[in-house]
């Protein structure tokens, strides 16, 4: 037995993070953004993620336009994920003061060219210095309250959606780390996976489609953490299981010749940053919305068992079953 | 001539602040916090502050619960800065996996015992691995837009309120940096500038007398990165000047024994983190308002010269002209 205090290291990021539960108030936290009332029929969300030099970018892989560019995706992914519309974000910059101005300044033209996409101003931020550079970014937008679409909403016969295709992120960061010429993918192949992963975008716009729907609640959260954490963190939430058909979820062509299909399959599930939507509806609302989305799929539905099977996962006949510890976690 | 490219360093932080307004809406940026209208007698307003370990905290000084505490306090000045009433705040945390729990536990006890003072929730946050401590806060509130506090509303002859005494958080960081015993001070007087560097408070008090008043503009921010630095904003914003007169100027007895009084004026002056507002009003209302408030006083006033005269500086007869590049500047 040892005296050594408890570390982060020794929970986690999500071990923390429900440690730390205790100061928020219940059943404000725990979904993309937090719902804070305002005015009768308008909410306000606001969803804040930390980028760490090292951790989520690197300048080998990165570019300061594209660490902006991801930047303002990710917050605007959490967003979407609400339901919301965007009405700005602020931004927390540390750096070193050796730092290049340029560089500074092209990760805000990446936040901001990115941004202008969907109308969203930077509306603040802060500067300090520091030894290693770290974006902290706050994004907030609004919502009807009866519309958010939150991570407890599932229930048993939805049908899951995802609106396009996952493992690309993962896919373009393995071909920005090999050597050119490495694959036979052709240039728009290469590209599109390139595009993934330094300029995804995110889905705001699957919600112009929603808005047409009836009143029915829809659960949901975005693909950062990788599509395998959003089914989960989905069922955790709601109390709910979930089957996951790997025969209806899209694998993109030059995806499938990158790798063993085994390891494709890992990308899809876990590769994370692909900032598409997963989402659960009734399963007459999912068919059209699916109709209306190029790339996007029911790849299951939700059980009322709290189990996840995964039917079909590396082209096997077997059924395997999500292992939550396997999620991206930051320590 | 050497081709080396111009660093943050050689711009420091208002200069950085400066050539990244480009990127964001004209108007919006340049306060304590961004207003963003919601409807139409409510607007949002936003402030970011980044907290940087060995930069704006340390372990020798402040404790992981003071660091919570003087975090949600830097965040709720610049709402009650704003004029605004606090909706909650959103926590970014990156930090080394060797963190102690406990430590990160207190910074949220820290932030949650200060916060609970003025009903605001913690209603969201990131955490992720970083080799440096990095506390990167969120706040936002809800303001009636004609009733905003903004730097560029002050006009000549209006009176300068500050709310209560300066230095007295510097003054408490120097004495928690000499020895004990270093000092003839009262316990009394040594526990009230300690208790104004490791918990000082918002000044969201002061909005209740401040609701009484006519509809006029209130021209302010806070005196987090010093008084001076208060002044010379509100001026810049405001295109005017302002006459300081020193001998209005509230003293603190204990910091006065500290140091020299060339010392404990520059202490006052550019101390920074007192966290008091600095007010532009109609002088009438200025003297009703100090009259209700313990420590408050009228300081001067503004003029249209453009131009910052400080009477009585340092206990002399000599004028001085406030100098912009004194303020607080993290690089």
């Amino acid at each position: 037995m040892s005296d050594r205090p408890l570390l982060v290291q020794d929970l986690g990021e999500h071990g923390l993070l429900e440690r730390l539960q205790r100061y928020c108030p219940p059943g404000i936290v725990g979904d993309d953004g937090a719902i804070i009332p305002i005015v009768a029929d308008r909410s306000l969300t606001v969803t804040t993620d930390v980028l760490v030099e090292g951790v989520h970018f690197s300048d080998r892989t990165t570019s300061p336009f594209d660490v902006g560019w991801r930047a303002a995706t990710a917050n605007l992914s959490d967003l979407a994920a609400m339901g919301a519309t965007p009405l700005g974000i602020v931004v927390g910059l540390s750096l070193p003061g050796t730092t290049p101005v340029s560089w500074v300044e092209e990760v805000y033209r990446g936040l901001y060219e990115c941004l202008q996409l969907y109308q969203t101003p930077i509306v603040g931020g802060d500067i300090c210095r520091s030894s290693v550079i770290t974006l902290a970014i706050t994004a907030f937008g609004t919502l009807m309250p009866e519309r958010a679409i939150c991570r407890n909403l599932a229930k048993p016969q939805d049908a899951i959606v995802i609106t396009g295709y996952h493992g690309l992120s993962r896919g373009g960061l393995e071909l920005l780390l090999s050597r050119e010429g490495d694959t036979d993918l052709t240039p728009a192949e290469r590209n599109k996976l390139i595009q993934a992963h330094q300029r995804p975008v995110p889905r705001l716009d699957v919600l112009l489609y929603l808005d047409w729907f009836p009143e029915k609640a829809i659960a949901g959260m975005d693909s950062s953490d990788g599509l395998a954490d959003a089914v989960i963190q989905i069922c955790r939430a709601s109390g709910v299981g979930a089957v996951i058909d790997c025969s209806q979820i899209p694998v993109d062509s030059g995806l499938s010749q990158l790798a063993t299909p085994a390891r494709v399959w890992d990308w899809i599930f876990y590769g994370g940053e692909d900032f598409e939507l997963v989402l659960c509806l009734a399963p007459e609302l999912a068919e059209s919305l699916v109709e209306q989305i190029e790339g996007a799929a029911i790849i299951g539905h939700i059980v009322a068992e709290p189990q996840i099977e995964v039917v079909g996962y590396d082209n096997s006949s077997s059924i395997q079953i999500l292992n939550i510890g396997k999620g991206f976690q930051h320590f």
